[in-house]
C-alpha cells in the first residue's frame, strides 16, 4: 500500500493507491473517527462487484452502512439524483458525525461529493474510485458536480475528500474500452507535467495495456501525485489547476457536439490533446517532434486521435465559447512546450479551430 | 456608513451598516471587479420596493444585471426554487467572473447564497438583507441552504459573502410582526455576548421600537460586530459558534410541531430563549434575576415568553431529537450563566422539556 498526500493544511488528506486495498475501506475510514452511521453510494453495476467486499470491510469495523443505489450512466448524473441521494442519506438517519462514501467511477464521485458538500451544510466524503479515469484524476482535488440540460458540471461544489482509497485491481472488471479511454488522462498527465512518466508509458506501454500490477500501481501512484501537486497549488482552479485542461477545451466541444453518444470523455480528451499539441505547434511554441511523439502513444493505445471530419470548424469554436470557463469568447488555453511543459495562452475560439 | 469586517483571511469580508446606503450597491460591487453580468435575485413583495434602487445603482456603475424573482415565502426555499435559480442564472449568462446578489430577508438570502456556492462551483455572492433578522443574522457568516420536507436548512454550504450590504431604511417597510420578531434576535446577541447591548435594549426600547435611526443603526451594528466575531472565531459550527443557537433549540422544536405556521422564527425563538434560562436555573447556572430580565425584556417587545400549553412535552423531546444538531439524543444546549455569558451543557432531550 502506498499514501500519497494531499497537503491541503486543515483539508489535507491521503490517498491510498494499492492492488487489492478495497478492504482496508472499515479500516481507514475508523482511523478517521467517524460515526457509525455513513452512507455508501455506488451504481448498479459496481454493486454486482464489489459492494459486498466494501459493506464487509465497513461492517468488519463497526459502521453500519446505508446502501444508496443509483443507475449507471453520466445522464444519471443530474439533480433528479442528486435529490433522490438527499432523500435516501435523510431516510438513513446519516448525521453530521458520518460520512459518504463513493464507491465507482466519476459519475458516482461526483454526485457524492456534491451530495457529501451540500447535505446537512457538509458531511464527510470519502473517494473509493474504481476506474482509471476516477482513480487517477476526478476522485482527487475536490471538484464535485451534476450536469444541467445546458452543459456538463455546471453545478457542483470544492469538496476534499477524507481520504482516498484506489484499488487497482477493481480496474480489471473494467470494460477494455473504459480503461483505455482512462490512459488518455494518463498520457496527458505526462505530457504536461512529467517527462519521466511520458517516457514510461513510451516503454512500458503494452504491460500497462496487460493491466500488469506493478507498472500499473506505479503508474496510477504517479498520476495521483502529480494531481496532488496540481490540487495544492491551485485548489479551487483559480490559475494554475487550468493546466490539467489540456486537451479538454477542443475534447468538451467534441463531446457536447456528439451529444456524449459518440465518444468517452477520455476519447474526445485524446483527440483533444493532439488538436491541442497541434495548436501549439502552429503557434510556434513546439516543435513537429513533441506533436509526434504524443499522436504516437495515443495512438499505440487504440485512442482516437482526429477530430472526426464531419464536425464543422464553426460548430467547434461555438460549443467552445459556451463551455463555462470560456469568458468574453476566448479561452485560457494550454498549449504544450515540449513534453513535461506547458503555457497559458488567451485564444480565441476561432483561432484555436483553425490551427486544429 | 459603518463598516464591520469579518476578519475570514482570504474569505474576509466587509459589513456595510448604515440608513439609505442601498444606492451605493453598485460602486461597492465595482470595487470588487465583478464582470458586467450580475444576477440580482430577490422575491415579489421586495421587488416592489427596493428592485428598481437595486438596479439603477447597479447600472450606474456599468453592470447589467439580470433579475431573478421568487415568489416570498419560507414554503419556496426548496429544491425546485433552487433549481429554477440555476436555469435562470444559466439562461442570463452568469458566469464566473459574474456574482449573485441577494436582495431580501432570511429565504432569498439562504437560497441564493446555495445557489451562489454551487453555481459553476462557486460565484461571488453579495447580501443586501432587507430585514432585521437577515441584516443581523442570516446574512452574516456564510451559512446558506433550502428545507427539505424531512427538516429545515437539511441541504445547503457554507459561502461567505464578497459584501453584506444592511440598510436599515429598508426596515420600515417591514410589517411591524416581522421587525419585532427581528428584535428576538438582537436580545439573543445581548443575553449571550454581551451586557452592554442589552443593558442599551433595556434602555432604548422604546426608540428602538420606533425605530429611531440612531439607536437602530447602533444596534444593527453592535450585532453585526458580535456575529462576525463568533464567526471569525468557528466558521463552519464545528464548536463555539453553537452559542448562537441559544433559544434555538426549543424554538426550533417548537416551529416544527406548528408546522412553521403560527410562529415567526424571532417569536419562536423568543420562547426558547426564556426556557432555556429557565432550564438554566433549574441547573443552578443562573439566578432568578438573570431569567426576569430577559423575560421581561422580551415580554416588553410584545413577543411571547411562554411554550404554548397545547404542545406536549414529548413531542417537544422528539421534535428536537429530530433536529440535525442532535447527536444520539443527547444536545449541545447553550446555558445562561448571566447576561453575556454562557455554558455549553449537554443534555437529554427529555431533560430539557422536564425544565422547560
Amino acid at each position: 500500500m502506498e499514501v500519497v498526500d494531499v497537503e491541503l493544511g486543515d483539508r489535507a488528506y491521503p490517498i491510498y493507491v494499492g492492488a487489492g486495498c478495497l478492504g482496508d475501506l472499515g479500516s481507514r475510514l475508523a482511523e478517521t473517527g467517524r460515526g457509525k452511521r455513513v452512507a455508501v453510494v455506488t451504481n448498479s453495476t459496481i454493486a454486482n462487484l464489489y459492494l459486498d467486499d466494501a459493506v464487509a470491510s465497513l461492517t468488519r469495523s463497526g459502521f453500519d452502512p446505508a446502501v444508496i443505489q443509483i443507475p449507471d450512466g453520466e445522464e444519471h448524473k443530474n439533480l433528479a439524483w442528486l435529490a433522490f441521494v438527499y432523500d435516501r442519506m435523510i431516510d438513513a438517519g446519516v448525521d453530521r458525525g458520518g460520512a459518504a462514501i463513493a464507491l465507482g467511477g466519476g459519475v458516482v464521485g461526483d454526485l457524492t461529493g456534491f451530495a457529501a458538500a451540500t447535505y446537512l451544510r457538509g458531511i464527510d466524503l470519502v473517494q473509493v474510485p474504481t476506474t482509471l479515469l476516477a482513480q487517477i484524476d476526478s476522485s482527487i482535488g475536490g471538484k464535485t458536480g451534476i450536469n444541467h440540460p445546458a452543459g456538463k458540471n455546471l453545478l457542483g461544489a470544492f469538496k476534499q475528500p477524507r481520504f482516498v482509497l484506489a484499488d487497482v485491481e477493481c480496474l480489471r472488471t473494467l470494460p477494455r474500452r473504459e480503461y483505455v479511454a482512462g490512459l488518455a488522462e494518463v498520457i496527458k498527465t505526462g505530457a504536461i507535467l512529467d517527462a519521466e512518466l511520458f517516457a514510461f508509458l513510451e516503454a512500458e506501454l503494452s504491460g500497462i495495456l496487460r493491466q500488469e500490477r506493478d507498472p500499473l500501481v506505479r503508474v496510477v501512484r504517479r498520476c495521483c501525485r502529480l494531481k496532488a501537486l496540481v490540487v495544492v497549488e491551485d485548489e479551487t482552479e483559480s490559475g494554475y489547476r487550468a493546466i490539467l485542461n489540456f486537451g479538454h477545451t477542443i475534447g468538451h466541444a467534441i463531446e457536447s457536439l456528439t451529444d456524449y453518444t459518440t465518444y468517452l470523455h477520455g476519447e474526445a480528451v485524446a483527440i483533444g490533446m493532439v488538436a491541442a499539441a497541434r495548436v501549439s505547434r502552429r503557434l510556434g511554441y513546439c516543435d513537429e517532434a513533441t506533436v509526434r511523439r504524443l499522436t504516437t502513444l495515443v495512438d499505440r493505445c487504440g485512442l482516437p486521435t482526429e477530430v472526426p471530419s464531419d464536425l464543422g470548424r464553426d460548430a467547434l469554436a461555438l460549443a467552445m465559447r459556451t463551455d463555462k470557463k470560456a469568458l468574453g469568447g476566448a479561452i485560457k488555453f494550454v498549449c504544450l512546450e515540449g513534453i513535461g511543459t506547458t503555457r497559458f495562452e488567451r485564444l480565441s475560439c476561432e483561432d484555436i479551430v483553425r490551427y486544429v
